[in-house]
């Protein structure tokens, strides 16, 4: 390892270069004038593993922004790692209110500025940087390797889950390796073992044909915004657990040990409450901030549409009323089962004096990794000798449905492991990343291809 | 009154050919482009009450559109009348579906057509035409009369609640008289004895800073779309009431004998789901719809805002949530009153995890008649002269600001009798006024003064 990580120092400052180059490529993949500097940077990318000595580099045309395979498969008896990322980006521009231009990367001492520095191209980077160096020194990889970097993660992976299915074998691997999420802080390089999946619809209340004068009939006929508030009254109860029957039927509770764990991370609430500008923290009672974000599911009404909605006054009883509701989901909740939950509970606490409807609008499994798994094993101990701290385990709230994709086609463990900080403000301004955590995350992905060797 | 309503019966036609020619200017008050003809409208106005033989006819500046206002003060120790018009229309273009040219008013059989038919010019002739035949039958008035006709109803009275306060002792009367509302229905001559009241307010639910991402903090803070369905969900309990404290403290109940009038209105249940569209009548528990919709105060959320209200799904946690709430009054209840309790509901059942703010939009004061004073009896008698049908007592769901106002600077009784059906469609295409409707109205109005008179 010491010649590794002597071969991966020696060579930051020309891999930064290198990072910076492909930065620079405006691979925007929701903007279509974007889409020829999406198949540029994919091409970029195609090079670069071929010169690092993959033995295969190739674009893989999905009807969308192509993908880019590579594979090294030289280690026969050897545990096989597929490395996935994404290299198109969030839409930018310097009036977002950016310190610099989010497109001309910069290195201000330890930060690197700029669109892709965290999500996802630096950290993908530091995967080719890591492959780069072990072949370098070593002639050969310990284990073998495979790289799927698509171009449509900020889209959605619509046709690279289709690449997934129809690909099963090709992918094949035993464990899927992902910087794509944040470290619980500076010095806690991070293991993310949990994802949440998502149950999103929308419940739509239909009262009178038209809107209605207020004064004429308001009191004599079922409002249909009144109604729809009361439905939704009924999501929780008064302890803030979500009150669809049946909701927690498949929760996988959260171990002891697994809370003790969570309770050691040292959670800044005031900063909490700076990052969201909430008054105070709120949720299901019994459970902390960490526990209610990360391990258990949730309800949020995420929009709301009734009537009138200008400045000033208008009397009318609405004719209709509708609320976007999504379930954040935790492992084993099944999305489609609460779904159908969520639609049976808005049919069910709906007065007869109304019409409801329900729309389907998406689903996405939750993740939780077996962290006994020895995939986990290995990538602790990577950790540990790449940041010189014990790993710790942390879970995301939101969803990477891929990830679930990855679980279910290619029934491999996904260690997911991301170098970025929470500041790095993915999707906003001054998106970034550290230069240190870059070249720590890139001796830990090496350290991890030794210890998945055995 | 036979030589008077032989009067009546034989001018009819002229009569209308002259209301048609008023009908025919353009008098919407809301459309600048349209204040010169609301100005000609009012002139016009003036022009035939002079030579109907009012002592006095003349513009009244406003500020804004003019008033017109005439007088006959010939009969000293008699009562005093005043006439409570207004001459604007709303806008109106043969594409909204009228059958005919709005401004072209036609007459096809009984049916006359055409935008201020029915509101309000239709029925101020007929206020003009009954003094008029009265004056030419007997050569004088047997009460004093005075005429307030104003060109801002459609646009909320303005400068008419100021000329009205600042002209108490010039409008002193007796009895205000007023046909602008409709009559139950054909063949039902009716008095409107209620008219309800207004508190129209904005709660306004602030959470986090920003609009946070739903899985990152889902769970974690509160979610002002769901508090604020929470906080709106207590606005009403199980029985339909409203649960805000004190609401009801001021509502003057529904005596025995005039629940049982109402019950004996012909209400057809089917034809008010078709009017509304809705699916069934709902509401209070224990009152019928037409004691809910007239002679209760009810609660009725106008308008929802929250967070993504876009086609398809955008996964947040809103910072904000709103809505528009208002409350229909009856008497005896203070509007402002009302608006406390409002806000203090608000304030009280947000939980402190939200900063909840409250905006006072508008108010508007009940009316209650006191139908046992003589001028209701002198007008039950006029209408079943006119009508050949007693009159039934109705009431209005909506609010008329201006007879509050009239109530209180006049201290005079408001009758109000219109003649219009329920299908008269003001304020949309086709409106109408039935010819025979028209004839009875001026009947009325004629066969009023002399039972004024005593």
């Amino acid at each position: 390892m010491k010649h590794i990580f002597k071969h991966i120092d020696q060579n930051l400052d020309s891999r930064l270069e290198q990072l910076c180059e492909w930065l620079r490529i405006e691979s925007v993949s929701g903007d279509p004038a974007h889409a020829e500097d999406c198949r540029t940077a994919a091409r970029w990318l195609v090079d670069r593993l071929a010169e690092a000595g993959m033995q295969k580099a190739e674009l893989v045309e999905t009807g969308g922004h192509p993908a880019v395979y590579a594979e090294w498969l030289g280690a026969p008896g050897k545990p096989t790692v597929l490395l996935y990322g994404h290299y198109d980006v969030q839409p930018a521009e310097k009036s977002d209110g950016w310190s610099t231009e989010p497109f001309e990367p910069v290195i201000q001492g330890d930060l690197m500025l700029g669109r892709g520095t965290a999500d996802d191209k630096g950290q993908v980077h530091a995967h080719l940087a890591a492959v780069e160096s072990v072949l370098k020194v070593r002639g050969s990889l310990p284990v073998n390797v495979k790289f799927i970097v698509e171009g449509e993660e900020e889209g959605g992976s619509e046709h690279t889950e289709a690449l997934i299915r129809d690909n099963g074998e090709r992918l094949a691997c035993d464990v899927v390796v992902i910087s794509d999420s944040p470290m619980f802080g500076e010095g806690y390089p991070s293991l993310c073992v949990g994802l949440r999946g998502l149950a999103y619809g929308e419940v739509v209340v239909d009262g009178p044909a038209g809107d209605l004068h207020s004064g004429s009939f308001g009191g004599g006929v079922a409002n249909p915004a009144n109604v729809l508030a009361r439905m939704l009254a009924k999501l929780h109860d008064d302890d803030g657990k979500v009150a669809i029957p049946g909701f927690y039927d498949d929760v996988v509770e959260l171990t002891g040990e697994q809370r003790e764990a969570l309770a050691a991370l040292p959670f800044d609430k005031a900063e909490f409450l700076r990052t969201t500008g909430s008054p105070e923290v709120a949720g299901e009672r019994g459970y902390t901030t960490l526990e209610r974000i990360w391990a258990r599911p949730c309800c949020d009404i995420n929009g709301l549409r009734s009537g009138y909605i200008e400045e000033g006054a208008k009397t009318i009883v609405p004719r209709r009323a509708s609320a976007k509701v999504s379930c954040r989901l935790v492992a084993d909740q099944s999305p489609d089962r609460v779904m159908d939950q969520l639609e049976r509970f808005f049919k069910e606490v709906a007065p007869p004096e109304v019409k409801v409807s329900f729309i389907r609008h998406h689903t996405g499994r939750a993740y939780l990794g077996d962290t006994s798994a020895p995939a986990f094993v290995s990538a602790r101990k990577a950790l540990r000798l790449a940041f010189d701290a014990d790993a710790v385990e942390i879970r995301e709230g939101g969803s990477i449905p891929i990830v679930a994709t990855f679980a279910e086609v290619l029934h491999a463990p996904c260690v997911l492991m991301g170098f970025g900080l929470p500041d790095q403000n993915i999707h906003g301004p001054n998106e970034n990343l550290r230069v240190s955590n870059y070249h720590r995350g890139t001796r830990a992905i090496a350290a991890l291809f030794v210890e998945l060797a055995g």
